[in-house]
């Protein structure tokens, strides 16, 4: 199974995205149009206190027309490394430096049409080192047991994807 | 917390995504841009068998460059309702008519620049009623044990973020 461009055409670039319509063969031999986001990829990190609980954000969300309660992420800057990024947006987010960042592996966000990778991580070992925020950001920490914000996912209260696949995926890998 | 739009540009209008470029104001009052992807919006189903399989499907996805492993799933049409859009995409995909559909909530799947959300459901007293394919789709159907797709988001083999999202919110709620 492959699709191979043909032909495309560059229809933005913006400062986060890039949006390009490529015309495709498929492997059965059809031709299709394919519109496509490019996208840097982002980290998003499950901050885990010794006590058992988890330090979210929470922001108003253009996109989604509202108020979203998320785990600290962001987007790879060029050349970032992944891992210094996720160091990088927890500081920044939270005003927490992490002394252990364990590898979650990561999700294609929306493979239909975007580039998007998102690398998930578990951080531990929390100290506070805080570094300057975005200006274009406005962040709230929330701080509450992963049991509770397990039971937010199945209430529907929690309902940004990474955040509901990390906060799973923590869940499982530590017996919650 | 909010924004508002105060100036927006059209940059594309697409099949299935629109893009728009907005000036917002933040509640603290700086001006920020927003790149912003309006999608429909799009279901996706996580069909199990009563011998506790679950029905996925494999295909090539051009925005990842590779094949993924995914839960059946598809874009909203105009107007349609997301149950009846679950029932068809499964139907389209995988060959199975669900008896049962439950909801599972949603998720959105990247608020920082797209509108999309997606509507999940739990799918169960499948039938065979198959529905024709679009003609731009090239989909394998696997079928494998839930404790076995579980195992595959453990070694970072299924890592689509609905996918993730979806089997582990339907592990918590079977208990497995």
């Amino acid at each position: 199974m492959n699709e191979q461009s043909n032909d495309k055409q560059v229809i933005y670039n913006g400062r986060v995205i890039h949006v390009e319509l490529h015309e495709v063969t498929l492997a059965n031999g059809n031709r299709a149009k394919r519109e496509l986001v490019r996208h840097p990829g982002a980290v998003a990190v499950v901050p885990l206190e010794p006590d058992g609980q988890v330090v979210l954000v929470e922001q108003f969300r253009f996109a989604a027309g509202r108020v979203l309660l998320e785990i600290p992420a962001g987007t790879l800057e060029a050349g970032e490394d992944p891992d210094q990024c996720a160091e990088r947006e927890l500081r920044e987010e939270t005003g927490l430096r992490p002394g252990r960042l364990d590898k979650l592996g990561g999700i294609y966000v929306a493979p239909g049409y975007t580039t998007e990778f998102i690398h998930l991580y578990l951080a531990r070992e929390l100290t506070p080192d805080p570094l300057a925020m975005d200006a274009d950001e406005d962040i709230h920490v929330v701080r509450l047991p992963l049991a509770a914000a397990l039971a937010k996912i199945d209430a529907g209260e929690i309902i940004d994807g990474k955040t509901v696949s990390a906060l799973l995926r923590v869940a499982r890998r530590l017996g919650v």
